[in-house]
């Protein structure tokens, strides 16, 4: 476990000191989130966090804006951005927390958090960034980014499904959500899940030495998949920031049809609509509509993900596969 | 999972929509305590407990002490049982829950939980009980234990560390802890860990294809080591209830030492003097205290226990090097 915590903190350019391992993500937001508004509820009431979070981070969220606390959602632009002036306006004396993702689950934009946790702090006020979605995909540090707590995903590093890690820079005031004996410097308490924790400091190991490499080829592929669509379908929209954002990702809104039509029709691709952590009632991404899409651009939209084992010809095949979908379906 | 949770019910006689996955007993004992806290405080703030639990439950009853409930530690006689008449004296009208471990992580002794449960639901109130040290070593069967949570520590049964399950009967007011996503009926958020949750739900179905006969096995073993030992040291004193307890623990106190130095002289014995969950500083076990132990008792407490694998050969191994370590630390 000691070699494991070296490893993950290296990942992050953090001491190993300052990482606690937990169940999975959501807890490690749950824990930086309800911890840090638990340690800190004598000194102020207000939290700010953006529009497009993932549940594990928004519900607790609106948990404590049931229990007293007053809670801002910054809005987000076109691309699925926050903007730093909308943050340093938001920002009060009795501000205790920010918390915005790094990049985003469902369009991948990567949020400024270099800059808005730099106001943040110049306020005296802690910043938490949700990084499942790009700790090992992306360069991820702790303190080029100035973030206080940072969570780490598991699966998403290609660890197995039940672990996370939550950074805390050192002296950040922080008290557990579940109880018990002294675990994790008692900020975890509960037997420590050793097989998938020293799994986790493996694939933070290979995440770290396969950086950069891993995100060009990432983006490479990525942008095949993605000419290739676009050379077939005309009005391809894409959902997110076209520069800042994951390398392995894309989301894209297909003229004229549904979404989910588009990936019953091609059963070999292996998509979604939108965020696995989400119910898919009948209803639309929360992410789009928070970024301004059209319903009809919302409903055309189909997140399409790489991993480090994608291959060229899983693209080739893919993208055909969704473009015979697509014309099958799109009015003529 | 589907398996995993059928196996899991039908080690305890529940139905599978029953089973919530956790990642440790810890967090199962949180949700069952916190989560009941939270769904009822607007019937009532008292709750009751053992002054023998583990620190999962001790400590989350604390948490809730400091938040305005109002707790009753019930006391424990020589062999650490707790007296049903105490508890139906504890018992008001603004009691929602009691939490009474099913057998204590230390000494072994089962508590009368059908007993306890019984005049809990006749006054209407919420009964849990913290099976990690029973589930899979002897019969429990929720329904005649006749109570509302039971928590399960993964492993305990022989399934890796870092997964956990609690029972709650089926309409049982319970809230999530930690808050995300829709997973597990909305009761334990993040994203599940598959493979450990298949193992525990393997190691259920191991459990009880072994029971009664593994219990019966486990039992002869360990009375075979208490009496070659019982043989050799005058003054072998058993700490907890002699037939009431589990079937392969035996915390026994060696007559004018020090337990610790006991087991530092028998370096392949692997065993302790207390939890492994608790801080292991100069102090003696509290769960001994609360059974009156003398200081001198507790100080020469050694906590044996045995497992499945356990061979006939590695007790009579044991039992020799105890007893030698002994002779060589006693007063002559």
């Amino acid at each position: 476990m000691a070699r494991a915590r070296e490893r993950v903190a290296a990942l992050i350019g953090a001491d190993p000191r300052e990482i606690v391992f937990t169940g999975c993500a959501t807890e490690a937001n749950n824990l930086a989130i309800l911890g840090v508004a638990e340690a800190l509820r004598r000194r102020g009431r207000h939290l700010i966090t953006s529009a497009v979070e993932h549940p594990a981070v928004a519900r607790p969220m609106e948990h404590l804006r049931g229990h007293g606390w007053d809670l801002t959602v910054l809005p987000v632009d076109g691309y699925g951005r926050v903007s730093p002036e909308d943050l340093a306006h938001a920002l009060r004396d009795d501000t205790v927390l920010v918390s915005v993702m790094h990049a985003n689950n469902e369009v991948g934009t990567l949020q400024p958090i270099a800059e808005l946790a730099t106001l943040a702090r110049a306020r005296g006020v802690l910043f938490h960034t949700d990084a499942a979605q790009s700790a090992g995909k992306i360069p991820v540090d702790v303190d080029a980014l100035g973030v206080d707590l940072l969570t780490i995903a598991g699966h998403k590093l290609y660890a197995p499904k039940g672990v996370g890690a939550l950074y805390f820079r050192r002296g950040t005031p922080l008290v557990p959500i579940q109880l018990g004996a002294g675990h994790e410097q008692g900020l975890r308490p509960g037997t420590e899940n050793v097989p998938h924790i020293v799994d986790l400091g493996a694939a933070a190991e290979l995440a770290r030495a396969g950086l950069p490499q891993g995100t060009d080829r990432l983006r490479e592929r990525r942008d095949a998949l993605h000419q290739r669509l676009a050379a077939a379908v005309p009005g391809l929209v894409l959902n997110g920031h076209p520069d800042e954002r994951l390398p392995n990702t894309r989301n894209l809104s297909f003229p004229g049809v549904n979404g989910r039509d588009l990936l019953a029709r091609s059963p070999r691709v292996a998509a979604s609509v939108g965020s696995a952590c989400h119910k898919e009632g009948a209803g639309v991404s929360g992410v789009l509509g928070a970024m301004g899409a059209s319903p009809e651009r919302a409903l055309g939209a189909v997140r399409l993900s790489l991993g480090e084992p994608t291959t060229e010809n899983e693209i080739r095949q893919s993208a055909d596969a969704l473009i015979a979908a697509w014309r099958a379906l799109a009015p003529q």
